[in-house]
């Protein structure tokens, strides 16, 4: 199946100059959903890639990493903003083009040895996937690899994350 | 499986006097992911509530709503905050304790006849759910259901549905 041709293309969002990659228009075609998952499930397998838990970043991360726990009988942890999860939590802080951002996973949700696959939709450069990895490693976890729908190679997000495997399904 | 056993009980988030009924461990847990998945499919096969399109809200009805869509062979539609979706969308606004907030989805994303399940984790008051009731309904969708994960039934939120089949698969 051609998954790029279920990707939407937006011209300036979120602001000017920025071509959008939209997935929801893939999530909406149900064989699209379908493919997405088990073809993502399949690379997992092949590179033997199946972890403990997929840590999934809020919120795009989740609507991936949640489908793709349950295919791989893994459980699904969510990375999130700050202030969003109710117990005690483990928390990084990260750059933005402008300010500071934080992700955050309850304390007792991982621990050392844990294998680890962090998942979210698409990579840029690469900042949030990279403060997700320093989070999950400075824990102890054992970072198994990298799943992302989309891929943008110009970007080179790829440089500041771990030297771990990474799966991208669509690359641009 | 006693899914019960999996939601763990948070006092005083997000703050005093709430008891917070967290989702997190039993995401966690792959067996409990696994089932809560499974369960929820064969109670809308049961119900006869295989949608065109489930529709989750932010972000919690993405964990659910996501792997749900996977495993009724449906698409599925994020229903997100304002100013969140890159393309045109169709908006409702909706009551809070305190102030208003407004949930979005894509224009495109949903016709008339679209037989819409709204799936998310916890019905409360109702409010949430209701507004997107009001959203795909004011859009012209053949409104066929809810689903949550977790009723709490003292708040009486069905009150605020549409008269609708509701799936719940823990009650408190």
């Amino acid at each position: 199946m051609d998954l790029k041709s279920l990707i939407r293309d937006i011209p300036d969002f979120p602001k000017p100059g920025i071509l959008f990659r939209d997935i929801t228009t893939l999530l909406r075609d149900p064989e699209g959903l379908r493919y997405t998952i088990d073809f993502f499930a399949q690379q997992c397998i092949e590179k033997e890639l199946i972890p403990d838990y997929i840590v999934g970043m809020e919120s795009r991360g989740f609507i991936f990493g949640s489908p793709l726990a349950y295919k791989l009988g893994s459980g699904f942890i969510p990375a999130r903003k700050k202030g969003k999860l109710p117990g005690a939590v483990h928390s990084i802080e990260y750059e933005l083009e402008y300010g500071t951002d934080s992700l955050e996973v309850h304390q007792d949700a991982l621990h050392p040895g844990s294998r680890v696959l962090i998942v979210d939709d698409l990579i840029a450069t690469g900042g949030t996937a990279g403060a997700t990895a320093k989070l999950v490693q400075k824990i102890g976890c054992d970072l198994v690899g990298f799943g992302f729908i989309i891929e943008l190679r110009d970007l080179q997000g790829r440089k500041h994350l771990p030297d771990v495997p990474i799966i991208s399904l669509i690359e641009y």
